[in-house]
């Protein structure tokens, strides 16, 4: 057995076994852990030479295996099984040793571990992983945060796995402290409104226009070849094509409509909030992933209420406003995460860089997309610019795209076909190039029952007023 | 000095000098404190009999003048201050004393305040209280949870001050532990979202039907004498009358429009994602106030972006599908909060009764509205309702206003007025009573990227597709 693999990495599952093997594949020796004696053998096997690719179960064999400072990366469920596993590896690590959590750990946890660890010499890293199975193996986006200093030693290996977008490799060091989960939280957050927005939109075409799998398999396809050519969109297109191995048809009509989630999108809502930052299109997301999981009261209700029958549109002229209107709440929901990331950076002290962090996501990741090196663009040109709305860049493609947006939400509340997602993009933009919103109202109400005040257009100064009822 | 006053009141501000002064007219003996004389001395003159209505800034003379069992109620900020004051209670209190939280505590905080003092003998109240100032003084609504047993103790004095529906009073004991202090959250949420719709449709009526503050006033008084009879509505009427001291014209006009908040909505959301029920009009009216904040982004944003000139309404019909949307959408708001009551109390523990918690917000609350003796029937028919959505006597309140909502959610995103707390009523609503959604796509999308898995329609079992591309 070598004692010197260059890599460490517990956790053999799926995301695991393919990272390591694209460790290896990228010419850097790696060693995996895990207690499951199949997963440990299956990697053995699937690495094929045991000098460049090897596996255990024990704990102390790994930890000597790797040459130091060791890098150890955990790809296991975030939560207890996190703090578990550093327990275990401890009492054999060297000062200088670095772990590098790779999953969708809270980012708090990730502030807790690394004082934690900080204090007995060993370096912490929250580096968040996106692209799925097939990205770990191939070339993921990673998002690593922690120290400045001992990213040095991870850069290599991470710069050659990762993956390129135009050679560029797709990961870069982000910040101090949680940074690195902190922007994988949002990522995850952009994720979940842009797959209910490709959602939407297919229930729209479907019932309107009455578009068929096969039709909405070359739309979406058709789509991802221009302006929204995106991770989301291809899959989407192939989804449509996928037939049933079970029954005849499409798989997709068989598939149960209650989705689940696993935290982050949620997460990502409940920390906007904290930070007093709109994301209405990744709660309005989140809420629907919980109304589809009340499918037996949905069917209840479905029975006692009517509906509008849709008024059939021309399939061409739908297809056309559903791609700009796509377009648009795209735009928005990335406008969203981005503002919520400048937010976060200031509160928590990131020091994020936008530009960079659009820049990894151009590839590797699920929320890749043609809009990001627009995104990364405007970014680079301003490094203060607060909203991606206020970038000149972007004026152009929202006016193009945002009547098409708003004849579509118009569509579908007369119809009766819920769009939450644009219907919020659109309200967003509605409301956030408004000068003047109408919670001059709320203020007067809350001064009148809270007696909690309110400030004046016209001067300045607190005042309060005892209201005649 | 008596040494028998029957309730003690800590934090002499203007909810705690109005609602002792309400004990007293109630013919209770009661005795306050606050560490600032001036406040002490503003009571005892406020008071008249000392005998009746007492106040000292020291805690132990407080304390010692008060009967056994002593009933103390803190009416201090929420966070830390109710902790200290706890602290220098405590040191003077005897087993069996019951503190009462009247502010608007975190519901974990409340739980571990309770478990703190029911080690030390005494019982901790979470009650929450609304109706403003002006509620303290003449009748709020009362919220209380925590021990069954000492809640006799305390429902003499809560039934006497609290507002009367009918002559039943707007309190009641809501069950165990945090029930109180959750529930007046939940509250606080639905009331957000109440004021961002009144707030939203004022827009609308303004920008479509250029409606003057005369007739915008007339319109919501008009609306109170209906089925919309509300205090919020109540109140926004007389906003509209109220004439700028300071200045020509009426007072709305000059208010800045940036609303403040202080968390409680914002909890709601954030506790709702929690439970994984979706409350899309509470979290929006979230997301405008910290859109409201970004002011000087807003005005540069506006000046980026064009808007659509609003086409005009005939007045007359603009205001009758106001009124209709306006209800509609109440109603989805009350759906929406009463359905996170319900799991709430699964999860917590709480053993709401649903129908008892409409009961006592009919009358002196914020929120108070003549649809919830509506709510109040609703629940009480069926105990195990599971939304409000679901009872038949809603079915026809919601069909005959359900396509004016339709109408304007059209229009307002037809014409670049903002209607979010509208059209999340509505695409709630759509959703909801959806037995089919198209998250069969992102099951599948979920599947394809992330190995999660899917459930079918039309056989048991967990699935994985290997997904062509």
């Amino acid at each position: 057995m070598a004692d010197t693999y260059d890599f460490g990495l517990v956790g053999l599952g799926v995301m695991g076994r393919n990272f390591i093997l694209n460790v290896a594949d990228n010419g850097f020796t790696a060693y995996g852990n895990d207690l499951d004696q199949e997963k440990v053998n299956a990697l053995i096997e699937e690495g094929g030479d045991p000098s460049k690719v090897n596996a255990t179960t024990e704990v102390s064999d790994f930890v000597n295996a790797l040459s130091t400072p060791r890098k150890i990366m955990l790809l296991v469920p975030a939560g207890k099984v996190v703090d578990i596993v550093i327990e275990s590896l401890l009492p054999h690590l060297d000062k200088g040793d670095i772990i590098i959590d790779g999953g969708n750990s809270f980012f708090t946890d990730t502030d807790r571990r690394e004082g934690y660890l900080q204090e007995k010499g060993i370096n912490f890293f929250g580096a968040g992983v996106s692209g799925g199975a097939k990205g770990a193996r191939k070339g993921p986006s990673i998002m690593p945060g922690g120290s400045r200093e001992a990213y040095q030693y991870v850069k290599p290996i991470f710069e050659a796995v990762s993956a390129k977008y135009k050679g560029e490799p797709c990961v870069a060091y982000l910040g101090p402290k949680s940074a690195g989960n902190y922007v994988k939280m949002v990522h995850n957050g952009i994720e979940y409104g842009l797959m209910q927005l490709t959602s939407e939109i297919y229930d729209l075409l479907k019932k309107a226009g009455g578009l068929t799998n096969e039709e909405l398999h070359q739309t979406y396809a058709a789509w991802n070849s221009g302006r929204l050519q995106s991770f989301l969109v291809e899959i989407t297109s192939e989804i449509f094509a996928q037939k049933d191995d079970l029954g005849d048809g499409h798989l997709v009509d068989k598939i149960l409509d209650k989705a689940k989630q696993k935290g982050t999108g949620k997460w990502t809502s409940q920390n906007a909030m904290d930070l007093g930052i709109p994301v209405p299109t990744i709660d309005i997301a989140v809420s629907m992933r919980e109304i589809s999981a009340l499918k037996a009261e949905r069917i209840k209700a479905d029975e006692l209420y009517g509906r509008p029958k849709p008024e059939s549109v021309v399939k061409d002229t739908l297809v056309s406003l559903s791609e700009k209107a796509l377009y648009f709440s795209f735009i928005m929901t990335y406008a969203q995460g981005m503002h919520q990331l400048a937010d976060a950076s200031k509160e928590y002290g990131y020091e994020l860089q936008l530009g960079e962090i659009a820049k990894i996501w151009r590839a590797g990741c699920i929320i890749r997309a043609a809009l990001l090196a627009d995104i990364t663009e405007a970014f680079q040109a301003d490094g203060n610019l607060q909203n991606l709305l206020l970038s000149p860049s972007f004026v152009s493609k929202v006016q193009e795209t945002v009547s098409a947006a708003r004849e579509l939400v118009s569509y579908g509340a007369t119809n009766g076909i819920p769009l939450p997602g644009l219907s919020n993009a659109l309200t967003y933009f509605d409301a956030y190039t408004s000068g003047r919103l109408p919670l001059n109202l709320i203020q007067a109400q809350r001064d009148y029952f809270g007696s909690h005040t309110y400030e004046r257009l016209d001067q300045e100064g607190i005042f309060h007023t005892e209201w005649e009822d």
